[in-house]
């Protein structure tokens, strides 16, 4: 059913590449035009509106177009939009950087700037090799991640991923990654449930570092959340133990809280429902609320520390980027961690949360394609399967979750599966009302698209 | 000589952890805090003025704070501040992607956008790699790179990337790139000069690709200035002679104008002086004239082709970053490329350069310490040695650029060598008497600290 372009679509097509995308499936299914935003909405260019409830990757945090966040950046813009970052500094950084260490974990010190997700990941895995090579543990050359790990698309970031759709074919070009079997609670290979769990399954991360500790330089892992393998949830516990390996073993622990942070699962950052301090936390993506491009790695006065001494001793972290630290994301940043302060945005994700798990359970729990549904903050994910005992998956071939997508945003919904999880992950300043309309709405595709599939 | 700190720089200090800086150096030269920027001009807390000569590492056009440009952003801002870019888009993206396939060398016909130079570089090696691979030249996963090439520090970029200072103790992270002699002008193994130049050196190159062309799937290369090895410049036929040896032995060229494109060196892009199409050209930087991180990697239709195919033959580029084309910075950019078309930038970079020449000339060629002042567009360097005549480096432990940039900054002139070499990058407002104390300020520097150094 080819529609009919519109003139930007047409443009689009003829010198776009889109992100992620087989492009050829836009000849079917052409690119949507937005022209404006407002609250979780997204306007094409015919006025259809769309609800956006995956927080376009999720990024955005207190809706799209915020006046508060618009003002802010734009006074911005007309005092200093951005200055060299080496030896020279600005406000908005340094109150951003001390925000961030009153807020995350205790001892998390220093606070070191960069544009995207995959550059902060790119940053805690150099950091910690060299920390270890400039304190005479001269065999650490490994990094050791989970299966179903994402950190982001740049070589270094993509070598600790462990999702095949996206490293398969760069299998050359990766670094050779310790690779451990994580957590998979949906299919828990010791049949436990989440409310008794121990994290037995840790027993795999300690089997790799039992063995591999002397050149492991860190365990890298996204905390409570696999997120982009579809959404995986396992509990606190884990971290906890993970947590006490790293410190047995000798080696750092990288928190990749880009998916997670900034409230996303009820706490302001993951391992706080763990208790714990990572050696290095990796944060981007909601930092600026969904506006701009920008991401942080912290650490701690001990790898800092290792770093510091005479020029001469060429123990300096040279990584830079021309934007390092620019000054209209960083104010951006600082409204938005201010707005965390002065709205009570925790208490909110909390409270739409346990609406959305309400909800979502009523509407989901009883289908005979839905395997799970789960939930952590205002992450709710639902797992289809062909067969709700074996848990046996739906052959990919047939793009489900990807039919259900399209036929969602025919509806005004965005959703964008991940496989055949689809997922809701809204702006905190979702309503009742919108939220009602991104259940029922999923559910009636749902209900929908299996009742044309069996007949 | 330490100097009292401000509450600002004292509170930096306590957790800011500054890029491509040695911290230590921070307790004698503390942070300069800026905190509003106006054309050429930064200024400090207490109203110091400085003239950013090096664009802030090269990434301003038009001057700080550009009236123009931040009030485009502050519109889109309070309209669509970003939308997620996989099945969207929107029209600064669509129109920005016209604008520089129109402005690009012949053949580049489909734009990817990244968030910053670094990613883009990623991105352009990743595509050259699996179009081969899906081409079935499955030996092809090796890339090809210069001593002295600079191409950013996620580890894929720093794998291509030539100098020691940034790569080094990264080598057992790094791919195993072919590496080739680059060109040396300043001190050409065929003593050769500019106006004769045949690019012999080029040679080197061809002895790699002879040798290793099978397994090569790309080479990179930054036209006409190796900016971070210290602004090395080459004439164009190198390009020229470059791009013929890409074709016969059936690599890409990729064109890394992260540092070069917009206008600096003269032209809008380095490669229309040598005349070439690069198979992917990456730009950065100047494309938001300074404001915000936004890159993108131009490629051809053949290119493009080979990823386009049904979904299910997976041969998707994947690439994705959660910011990529980030609606504001697309804004920005869109409105940089209006203003090129608007205000003639090309020619005013050449006047402007024309003048600089004279004046650097006059200032800087006689005196003892100079090695050499070269100049492309509105990129100027002098290589400072200890021998003019035997061309020896100044010793790099007495840190001489340091030394200087520390008095240019005393006196309101921000400069920031590259080891022994004092380079201008101006943005492209700056005005004759800005560009006259720019050049007085650094002869009276340098007269002064070689002055006091000899005696
Ligand atoms: C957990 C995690 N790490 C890293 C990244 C990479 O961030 P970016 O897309 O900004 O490069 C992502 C992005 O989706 C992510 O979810
Ligand atoms: C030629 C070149 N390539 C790539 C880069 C990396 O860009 P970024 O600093 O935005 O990562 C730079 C930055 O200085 C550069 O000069």
């Amino acid at each position: 059913m080819k529609q009919a372009l519109s003139e930007l679509q047409t443009r689009d097509l003829r010198h776009v590449w889109h992100p992620c995308s087989q492009m050829k499936d836009y000849e079917q299914f052409p690119p949507i035009v937005i022209k404006k935003g407002q609250g979780v909405w997204l306007y094409d260019e015919d006025d259809n509106r769309y609800l956006d409830a995956v927080s376009s990757w999720w990024v955005n945090l207190f809706g799209h177009a915020n006046p508060r966040i618009s003002k802010a950046l734009s006074e911005q813009a007309f005092t200093l939009e951005h200055a060299i970052f080496a030896n020279f500094t600005h406000e908005p950084a340094i109150k951003v950087a001390e925000k961030l260490v009153a807020l995350t974990p205790e001892g998390l010190n220093k606070v070191f700037f960069a544009d995207n997700g995959s550059a902060a990941i790119e940053v805690a895995l150099k950091m910690s090799f060299q920390y270890h090579m400039q304190s005479g543990k001269t065999k650490k050359k490994r990094f050791l991640a989970l299966t179903d790990a994402y950190h982001g698309e740049t070589l270094g970031a993509l070598s600790v991923g462990g999702v095949d759709l996206y490293n398969e074919v760069y299998q050359p070009l990766l670094l050779d990654t310790v690779r451990a079997q994580g957590p998979d609670c949906f299919r828990c290979p010791f049949q436990d449930k989440p409310e008794s769990c121990q994290a037995q399954c840790i027993g795999f991360v300690e089997e790799k570092l039992a063995e591999h500790h002397e050149e492991v330089t860190a365990v890298i892992i996204e905390p409570l959340i696999q997120a982009a393998a579809g959404m995986k949830m396992y509990p606190p516990i884990y971290l906890k133990r993970l947590r006490e390996l790293c410190t047995k073993y000798d080696v750092h622990l990288i928190a990749d809280e880009i998916a997670v942070g900034f409230g996303r699962t009820g706490t302001m950052f993951a391992c706080e429902q763990a208790n714990i301090s990572p050696d290095f936390m990796c944060l981007s993506k909601g930092l600026t609320g969904g506006y701009l491009p920008l991401s942080v790695v912290l650490t701690t006065d001990k790898v800092y520390d290792a770093f510091y001494d005479d020029y001469g001793t060429m123990k300096a972290f040279l990584h830079s980027h021309s934007y390092t630290g620019n000054t209209l994301a960083c104010r951006v940043a600082l409204e938005v961690l201010t707005m965390f302060e002065e709205e009570h945005y925790i208490d909110i994700v909390q409270t739409k949360g346990e609406r959305m798990r309400k909800l979502a359970t009523e509407a989901f729990c009883h289908l005979p394609y839905v395997g799970e549904y789960r939930q952590v903050g205002l992450v709710g994910a639902i797992e289809l399967v062909a067969n709700r005992e074996t848990k046996v998956p739906l052959p990919s071939e047939e793009r489900i979750g990807y039919q259900i997508y399209k036929r969602a945003l025919a509806k005004g919904l965005l959703i964008r599966p991940l496989g055949n999880i689809l997922y809701f992950m809204p702006p905190y300043v979702i309503t009742d009302d919108e939220m009602s309309f991104m259940i029922e709405t999923t559910k009636e595709i749902m209900e929908q698209f299996f009742w044309e599939r069996e007949g």
